[in-house]
């Protein structure tokens, strides 16, 4: 490769034209070997997201974020396997309760989670809030766990994609996040390094996501399905609601009991109808069925106490105490303070402002604003009210888990005000708005 | 001031919002201080590059470059103090031949200037040619000489304006040079850090200049008027022809000679009829004479050897030899190795690729590309043919003046292959294009 001044690169973008494969390249391995600063680096990140990327282009970008660290290849398996990722939202367990649901339908989900920043933990912190679970594993502990078992929750590793960690931190400072090809980039690299038989995307929109509306939503489902083409790889995506917390849980530990009651069959709503889809939708595409009756045979593996099983095996092999599948509640972290939400006043719930809900909970101590900080596994908040209910003055819809009272009414009230009460009859909304594929 | 996230005003500008005063005074505060770093910094000019900034904006950017630093109060002056300053290009000795010359005309010119990078040294270098002169005076010496002598040519302080050094270097290395605003605020800037009646500025448009055209650089010229008149300064600005070399010499020493015979009145040309011009502009504005009378009063001052006296006594002022005034050439350092240009073609130049010559003299090492390099003072180019002139084959158009034989020759192949020659009669461009006031 040529060598090229970065500065002719931030100058060819910043002045609209559309960048060779080896330019975009040879910035991003420029800037994770640090011979190329930050200053450069961010003037790229801004001319990239006002002037726009091409696919070419964005694809350039996703090959060179994947370049810069490992792949990861499971091997020796006899079933399909599957990825699943969303864009994140309030209240989206889904993982918890999709990896051992498509595990008992027969698929392989090795799911590589990172530990971002937010309202409430990843998807790491929530299972770590069972006693004794690592999500340390080793590739090869990894491997023969799917082997075994059909799933593995485990956190990935620092040379998984880490490009992407470097470039994303300098996003996050320089006010260069929302661009649709740097996020699918960003997405998708960690997708696209894992090598699987099917990608399953939930991109999330609404008042709880970072994609406000569905037109941007769809729009960036577009750019990780044309990146997945790109790759030769199989990918369906979801548009999916996040006007309002998919599940009632908001927190950790709250969220796996949640997700407990959901694989066993109890516990019925969008967070089950949402982890029924997705695993359906894998079954289907990897085996050939027709979706109807995979979402049926998702249903039966709720109900028949399988998709529990694989749960339970899971928690297991990765080093928790199983006895939380069957005393949740006994078993995980508690908060001190329990306090009733009562709503305040009479009406149908309009909306819900999603987003706030999520604030509530992370002031509680559930999320963390800064890497490397702990996360409190027994807060929350538990919301259980959907757009469209019919409240009455007194009525409890949920309760807040803190450590103490005056915690518990801060966070009582922000649900509370989170809540937009009207007289008129609402439709709720879709659950799904469409797959991609 | 509220303190804000910066990410908030990278993200304001980046959806093409104008920012109020406070927060551009806030990020060129919080990144002259270092709390804010480059990435942010060069994210935030490029969304200036590529959105925009109004004249509200400009302003607040360049008081917040203002106020970084101290400013500069000539006092004790009982004639009127006028600044002058261009944009740049290929033999643009105007500086040299105006200073002396304004002085002689009744004019104080208290010259500041920095070292930047080029292909052939800055005003101070060429001076510094000059044997013992100092271009590094204190605030007294330059009162004291301007008070005795009329003018004086020094360097600025580090200290006037440090966060326009600080923002163009990573504006250099970001590709966020061409931005009109951008360029605009840090060129008056430094006119505006130093107290004068009158600021006369030179914005050069063509081949050999940073404005390619003459629309850019009127723009360039309105931007620049409209911070003087939100200042409430004095200002008239020239957009003048660099589509060839304005004098013969392109180089240190070869500059110095030149501006000599400007002074002294033996030498015509396009160099003379701008610093006449200039100077002529600068007394109408401060004596309230018309323009014609003051033209003619300039060129008797460099006919009658009056601008020559007042260079004569700068020179010594500032410690450097007089006897430079009565021999240039002879206490000029010279270079080794002088070859003359001989055509190549007959014809009539139709243009110049200036910039091209320019580079030719900087690769001789008349200019430096890193910052602290020195600057060979005795090599360079002069050409001596202008657009429109007919050409011979053999005759001489100028010479090279080099450490040695092979690096002359490729200069003198470069200037050569400059010169676009044809058959069509040419009319030479306008030496100004416009005055804007």
């Amino acid at each position: 490769m040529t060598v090229t001044d970065p500065r002719q690169i931030v100058a060819a973008k910043r002045d609209g034209h559309a960048l060779a494969a080896e330019e975009v390249e040879m910035f991003v391995d420029g800037y994770t070997r640090g011979e190329i600063g930050d200053g450069p680096a961010a003037a790229f990140l801004m001319a990239c997201l006002l002037r726009g990327m091409d696919g070419a282009e964005t694809l350039a970008l996703t090959k060179a974020l994947v370049a810069s660290g490992d792949t990861v290849r499971l091997e020796g398996l006899d079933r399909p396997t599957v990825d699943k990722h969303s864009t994140g939202g309030v209240a989206d367990g889904v993982t918890l309760v999709f990896a051992p649901l498509a595990a008992s339908l027969g698929m392989a989900v090795a799911k590589l989670s990172g530990r971002g920043l937010g309202h409430t933990g990843g998807t790491l912190d929530k299972l770590e809030s069972i006693p004794g679970l690592r999500t340390d594993l080793s590739p090869d502990e990894m491997q023969r766990q799917v082997r075994s078992i059909g799933c593995a929750v485990a956190a990935q590793s620092s040379r998984l994609v880490p490009a992407d960690g470097k470039l994303y931190a300098l996003r996050d400072a320089t006010a260069t996040v929302p661009s649709i090809p740097l996020i699918a980039a960003s997405v998708m690299s960690k997708k696209l390094a894992v090598e699987t038989d099917l990608i399953l995307l939930d991109v999330k929109a609404g008042a709880g996501a970072f994609m406000k509306t569905v037109g941007d939503a769809e729009a960036l489902a577009e750019a990780c399905l044309e990146l997945a083409r790109g790759w030769g790889r199989q990918a369906r995506v979801a548009v999916s609601d996040m006007g309002q917390p998919l599940g009632d849980a908001v927190g950790n530990a709250l969220d796996v009991a949640e997700a407990i009651d959901v694989l066993g069959g109890s516990h019925r709503g969008r967070l089950r109808d949402l982890a029924v889809a997705f695993a359906a939708r894998g079954l289907s595409v990897t085996s050939g069925r027709d979706v109807e009756p995979a979402l049926a045979e998702a249903e039966r593996a709720l109900d028949d106490g399988s998709a529990l099983d694989r749960f339970r095996a899971m928690i297991e092999a990765q080093g928790g105490d199983p006895h939380v599948v069957d005393d949740p509640r006994g078993v995980l972290p508690s908060a001190p303070v329990v306090l009733p939400i009562e709503s305040d006043r009479t009406g149908t719930i309009q909306g819900m402002a999603t987003h706030e809900i999520g604030l509530a909970s992370g002031a509680l101590g559930a999320g963390r604003m800064r890497k490397g900080d702990p996360v409190d596994p027994a807060v929350g908040i538990v919301v259980r009210c959907k757009i469209g209910d019919v409240l009455e003055r007194g009525r409890s819809v949920g309760e807040v888990h803190a450590r103490d009272n005056d915690a518990a009414r801060v966070a009582a009230r922000a649900v509370l005000d989170a809540l937009v009460i009207g007289d008129d009859p609402v439709t709720p909304p879709p659950l799904v708005h469409a797959w991609l594929e």
